[in-house]
């Protein structure tokens, strides 16, 4: 930990306060006709909250820096996203579910077509979903552990999958076992220190493996690995923070990044009125709620403002169940923007209120990006979220006399 | 000094302009009925100041973090307050009027109560003051030099004092001579590093000889020690920003602090009118004046919402007798904030204020937390009020070609 990240932590002490962290990912856009989907949707409740509480704009790394997911969450959680970095490999295996642990090692692979020694396509045509599934299971079935090492394939979607290999003092400083480019040969992962010579030699023995098992399919009959990633060495947010936090998310990617940073993932159905119905539930056994709504985000990747818009004030209807259950801080803000008119993630800042007994209602009354751009807390790193949030929930000391 | 410190220092120049940073200490507040102390106050000499000068919020350490009166006022002086760090030991010597030095190391004292060699009372059953003030005179009298070393003790309220130990090469990683709970036999300090063996030596034999001549006392016949700190190394704004500075203080901790930038201190009564007269009459002296109001964070401690606004209508009348001067920079603002509502220092950033020739004019016409959060100069760590304080008068030359 840096020098303020040593001084938050030392500070923080555990109370009965409880914060509830809501996040409409994605949630900042650019206008259409004038008004952003924010600013078009229907939403009382969190102009309200807004009116009453501290508003301002968050960047999630650096002021023009796009991020992905992981980055971007690690930010709110209070994690520096330039110090904590997630290699490719782990944020695509908690995208399809897998359960990393400390013994893991993953990697994103693909089906690829072998013909004649050469790589001739990277995507093995693209074959199905279902192909995928069913090429997995044949996998699973026939590997054995390889020196050691428990291996498992995923299935994702079309020819992508991941691949999990286990055994105590794995290493990441791997090459990618991809040729990059058609019409070469099958390439073998090299070793970029000599610790990872072991887990090199492991890498190899299952693509050969794997190539043999395929060797009878059409098109998939070989593995291209690449972003070979080991569990990062985050510490927790109880260790960090002294919070007994809990994450309430639909998507695997974020109940994967809380389970990182040590929150206890809750049991949840699809509905987005599921996420209230488990933070009702559970509301007394924790003290910091993370709840994560991703249809403004999807919404905003497919360039449907209608879509994102009504997804906005579908979710401002739930506000009055998480105000009902009395939060002491309640932050309403998203992870990074997705603007319609790019269809992807972008670097704009997001829309950030904290409402509370002890924040300062300033001048902003809706909840908009340019509304909370005049806002008292003015635009700031995201990362200094979570020092907000436990500054207003009472859970930090004085910092010398 | 970290990178941007050693290139402020590089450009700083000296010049005939003169700098006025004028600090009414916990000026920041929450509303109450809808308006803080400083929007319910009558300023129309601040709000005259703030309209035409650029306003913005500091945060005195960083978001969310409530810092005590030392760390507020490094930053505020220009010192990163996470760098440079106070012992405890330091601020309540500072506190009590103890002239610190290089050679000294300096620790909290309490009297405490010791029965059949046990820590029945660490407080000494809070004896008075005047009792206080009677045993330290007697401690001063009857202790000679322990290992070559003086030693010293300054009473401070009911129980607590100070003790000063003199001699070169004395170190602080010292443990609390402290039981920390009642009935515990006595507790010596030990050392936390080799090089600190002596001091704890020196120490230890200290408290015995306090401990027999209080031996005849009923209550306050032993004493505890904790928070050792030795005079902090830091360089003097002389060094640092080639200012000849002067601080204008009623209070010990302030004039203390003072002290350990390097300022020079100047003599000044105990009235709020005081500090200017004595500004007036050092005027030509210095380049650099800091002047400290107490009150309104006092009343802000006390919780005493009518009490700091008329403290803040009344600091608002000594403004002219400032301008009148003619500083060719004046900065208002505040160490940290002390809500009414909290009666304690808050994470919530300040109110600050330029007023200079050079300044840039913003939409912002009257001083308050939330006018300011619409100033020019944002939202920023208080840090960075030293080198705007020196732009604005003309110190600091141009950083590259």
């Amino acid at each position: 930990m840096n020098g303020i990240d040593r001084i938050i932590s030392d500070l923080c002490v555990q109370t009965e306060s409880k914060i509830v962290l809501l996040v409409m990912d994605g949630l900042g856009d650019l206008p259409q006709d004038g008004r952003t989907p924010l600013e078009t949707a229907q939403t009382p409740h969190l102009d309200r909250l807004a009116s009453e509480g501290a508003c301002g704009l968050t960047d999630p790394v650096s002021m023009g820096i796009t991020p992905g997911s992981g980055p971007s969450h690690l930010s709110l959680f209070g994690y520096d996203p330039t110090h904590y970095r997630l290699g490719r490999g782990i944020l695509e295996a908690l995208g399809v579910d897998v359960n990393v642990g400390p013994d893991d090692l993953v990697a994103r692979g693909n089906f690829a077509t072998l013909k004649e020694g050469l790589i001739t396509d990277r995507r093995a045509g693209r074959i199905p979903t279902e192909k995928n599934q069913e090429l997995c299971r044949t996998l699973n079935e026939a590997l054995s552990p390889i020196e050691g090492a428990g291996i498992r394939v995923y299935p994702g979607k079309e020819h992508r999958f991941v691949v999990q290999f286990t055994r105590p003092g794995l290493r990441d400083a791997l090459t990618d076992a991809d040729p990059q480019k058609e019409h070469k040969p099958r390439a073998y992962t090299e070793a970029l220190e000599p610790e990872a010579r072991d887990s090199a030699a492991l890498v190899n023995a299952f693509l050969d493996r794997a190539t043999e098992i395929l060797q009878g399919q059409a098109r998939a009959n070989t593995v291209l690995l690449r972003g070979f990633a080991r569990y990062p060495d985050i510490p927790t947010m109880r260790e960090r923070f002294k919070l007994r936090p809990a994450a309430i998310a639909n998507y695997p990617m974020y109940r994967g990044l809380a389970t990182l940073v040590g929150m206890e993932v809750l049991e949840v159905g699809p509905k987005i009125s599921d996420l209230f119905s488990t933070l009702e539930r559970h509301y007394s056994e924790f003290d910091f709620f993370y709840v994560h709504i991703k249809k403004t985000d999807s919404s905003g990747e497919d360039g449907d403002f209608a879509s994102k818009t009504e997804a906005i004030t579908r979710a401002d209807t739930f506000i009055p169940r998480i105000t009902a259950l009395g939060p002491d801080v309640l932050v309403v803000t998203s992870d990074h923007s997705t603007p319609c008119q790019l269809k992807a993630h972008s670097w704009h800042p997001n829309p950030f209120l904290v409402h509370a007994e002890t924040a300062q209602p300033d001048l902003v009354s809706t909840f908009s990006e340019r509304a909370c751009s005049q806002g008292y807390l003015g635009r700031f790193p995201a990362v200094h979220a979570m020092a907000l949030m436990l500054a207003h929930g009472g859970k930090l000391k004085k910092y010398g006399a």
